[in-house]
């Protein structure tokens, strides 16, 4: 007879297998039928509660592991970021690409080296063998080697995917954006590559994320110092990898990897840890034009003698306070044949990025701690599309929007300004009850006059709960009806900052609405 | 020693094979060693120009099937599309979100019916089980049951992707966009849902389409007119995906498919053919409220009680001149539980559409000839999400925007107006040579001034083919900089429509430029 109480108290708990060990503490034998009928029918209710049939609720809510939904605080922050972005962009007078998210698995075969074991496959469903995108570099050189294209300044914003082990509070995640700007044609030297640079630097000059610094080298200048340094030509592309972990490990370490792992002499590598530790400007890539090893390597000499070019350029744009020549830099990526860069945020107080090397990161994304933007010249890659192997040059950069989303999320977070998700100016409220068609009348006139405008979706909803939304969600301007108003031809206009309330005449409202929220 | 000619001559073919055969005609016996080794070069030389390594470029240079390029032209259209969606939607208060590209499998399981059939799903890599988002709906459920949101207005504009038969040039693809609004929570009836088809006449009036109509109906008043005419409730789903096939087939083999494939009486058939074709307004709903069979039938009035309310909501938001309440109007979807609403072009002159339904066409995209959008109610899909089963009441509309997209392009091609792939406002031109300097200093002066403009990456570009891309790429303004100007401290500024030239003084030039540029 102890067995309903204890039911009940289960109920509370909301644990039916508690309930089960209840009865099985007091038998069948002590409970009436009646009784045993009337836990039946809890037991009942209780699954209906947990919401009908078994095994229906058993698969796990959430996002595919590396990904993550954005909610409207974090679309209202992307919004305004892809908006600064794509300013710049068309400032610069790109025009804008897109293409499919996956290509045909041949189309990525061969083209990210060891990174290929991060490419997405899609289930062979008959047809065509298909992979996720891994960047928007390969589709837009198949892009132009397919339609046959020798000259365009173009835009890519598109999200891109990589089965590599995410760090999702720092930013990085399987599925992630990339905003490519990219120039290809057959010009001047340096000039394209140089309004690249330009471009990085507005951007992350008005994005405001502190101080940062635009790291510039070239692959054949890197080549050229590895010929000299007596690396053989089959190690350059490894070696140019542990160079490419300075940014994240001591030169004692790096050197450690060259010698050990990689079988470099340790005479070749002391000859590029000096090298490597020099950064300057134009005056650095004078100096190694005189430099007596480096100026007798070909390679090495256009690649120096593009950077003073570059320079110069740089000079006239107005960015050399942020540009760097470093020797160090590498960048992973194979297919970059010319000048490459990367920026990075050089402020403190950044989130913490050093442990990404321990994550297995590619070389691409880890560039360094605080890295944003990178990208370089890459002229051979259309050629590789294009059936009859037709080149055309093209140099370009990615902006590290992930990384950037997370800063200004944070930086909102610490600030007191409240994040809006909407843009509505006034929402149409009531007074009293039975107000409903007179709310949906104004709105549609408002709607109608262009004005962001809402009502709640309740026949007689509350005027306080009506002014606690718009509290909550900014909205500035609160137009109440109430019987006297109507009579009057008037709506009470609230502000809902201050509180101030004035009637505004029923033809008047639209031309004040509109006067008072275009002074905001 | 016939032979060299024709390797020529094959060179100019470019055809190797052909220099294969070439040889074995021609047995090395009568040619020189010196003549082989030149031969030899040759070959290497016109490999070269191949591209390399034999193989390298044996693949197919295409999208995959069902999915396309958006090259500029197509990019500046669908950005004006979206901007007219964009603003309706935020014009009504909505917040935006967004989902991954990819689901867990599982989410998407048992919500599609047979359409599941066309899911693409990704290879097993190891981990979890992932498949590509099949609409923006289900992403929407499950994304309000993981946060335990009990009410949102929130849009969403992302791509999907069916294995579907693809009628690429009637604006189906395997990847496409989706445009979607929806309102979830609990709130008084039909408000939210007047509120959905006010949108839709907002969007299609502004993107002036041509005529459009909108039929409403409900999945209850479906099924209550199931019920009444005698189909047994097994069949009910299955005779409603024939009587969705009506706007695409003729009564008579609808009435054929019911009862030759189906099994349903021919009595019960033509019972069902008088409701079906009934259209009107809210003078139809009043009718069959009054109707002896129908109004037996709880759920239909249920539903026949709505559609009077939606309309007077509509009669509000001044929308029902376009509005018919449509019995035939089935929609394809599992989910609906309540009104259910598709948006048809109706004016002639449209790109033919008919032939869908033999591309074996899913019945949701297919639904009818122009259509361009459709939605309805659904309250049990975040239920099904919920771990305790806890229902959110959602109403939603889906824009068809990729149909919008060809009747833009398609009108754009048809119109003498050329669409602009880029916003430059003024290139930086220069007159003479050496000016390259002077050119890159004055657009950074531009730039800095938030104007868009350009220049050539030449060093002495011609005069002629800086203007004539000013034309080509309809950029109004030239900045051209000579030697004499630069001495005088002036621009010459060109109206390249015009061909007006005016000196300005380098001084007023940003202010001239900016008031120009304002005025067009």
């Amino acid at each position: 007879m102890l067995a309903l109480p204890c039911v009940r108290a289960c109920f509370l708990l909301g644990a039916s297998r508690a309930a089960t060990r209840a009865r099985l503490l007091h038998p069948a034998t002590v409970m009436t039928v009646a009784q045993i009928d009337e836990e039946v029918a809890k037991l009942l209710q209780l699954k209906a509660q947990l919401g009908g049939e078994d095994g229906k609720h058993q698969f796990v809510l959430k996002t595919p592991k590396g990904t993550r939904d954005y909610n409207p605080k974090q679309m209202a922050i992307r919004e305004k970021v892809f908006n600064t972005i794509i300013s710049c962009f068309k400032r610069h007078g790109a025009e804008t690409i897109d293409t499919p998210v996956f290509e045909l698995k041949e189309t990525l075969t061969g083209k990210y080296g060891e990174d290929s074991k991060l490419i997405y496959d899609l289930k062979d469903q008959g047809g065509e063998l298909l992979s996720l995108r891994y960047d928007l570099t390969v589709p837009f050189a198949r892009y132009l080697a397919m339609n046959k294209i020798t000259n365009i300044k173009r835009y890519h914003i598109a999200k891109v995917y990589r089965r590599d082990n995410p760090a999702m509070t720092r930013g990085r995640y399987r599925e992630f954006y990339q905003c490519d700007f990219d120039i290809a044609g057959q010009y001047d030297a340096m000039i394209p590559d140089a309004e690249c640079l330009k471009i990085v630097h507005e951007i992350l000059s008005e994005l405001q994320l502190g101080e940062f610094c635009i790291k510039v080298n070239d692959r054949r200048i890197l080549d050229g110092m590895f010929a000299v340094c007596g690396v053989p030509d089959e190690k350059f592309r490894t070696i140019c990898s542990t160079v490419d972990k300075l940014d994240k490990m001591s030169w004692e370490d790096v050197k450690k990897e060259m010698v050990n792992e990689k079988g470099l002499s340790e005479e070749a590598a002391d000859q590029i840890g000096e090298y490597v530790s020099m950064r300057g400007g134009m005056d650095l890539a004078e100096r190694l034009l005189q430099d007596q090893k480096m100026c007798q390597n070909k390679q090495a000499c256009a690649g120096l003698s593009d950077i003073k070019l570059l320079f110069s350029y740089l000079q006239l744009f107005q960015v050399t306070d942020k540009v760097v020549f470093d020797l160090s830099l590498a960048r992973g990526l194979d297919y970059y044949t010319g000048v490459i860069y990367e920026a990075v945020l050089t402020q403190a107080g950044l989130p913490p990025l050093a442990n990404d090397s321990q994550n297995g990161a590619s070389s691409e994304e880890s560039a360094g701690v605080g890295s944003v933007a990178g990208g370089g010249r890459y002229d051979g890659l259309v050629g590789m599309f294009d059936p009859k192997g037709r080149k055309v040059p093209c140099v370009g950069v990615s902006i590290g929007i992930e990384r950037i989303f997370s800063i200004m999320e944070q930086k909102a977070e610490a600030s007191a300004e409240k994040v809006r998700t909407t843009e509505v100016q006034v929402m149409v409220a009531s007074a009293q009850k039975n107000l409903l068609e007179e709310r949906l009348r104004l709105v549609t006139e408002l709607w109608s006059a262009g004005i962001k405008a809402e009502v709640m979706y309740k026949k007689n909803p509350k005027l306080l709960s009506q002014l606690q939304h718009c509290e909550e969600g900014g909205v500035p301007l609160v137009a109440i009806l109430g019987e006297q108003e109507l009579k009057d031809g008037v709506v009470k206009l609230r502000v809902v900052s201050t509180r101030e309330e004035v009637d505004i005449s029923r033809a008047d409202l639209i031309a004040e609405i509109k006067r008072r929220t275009s002074e905001a």
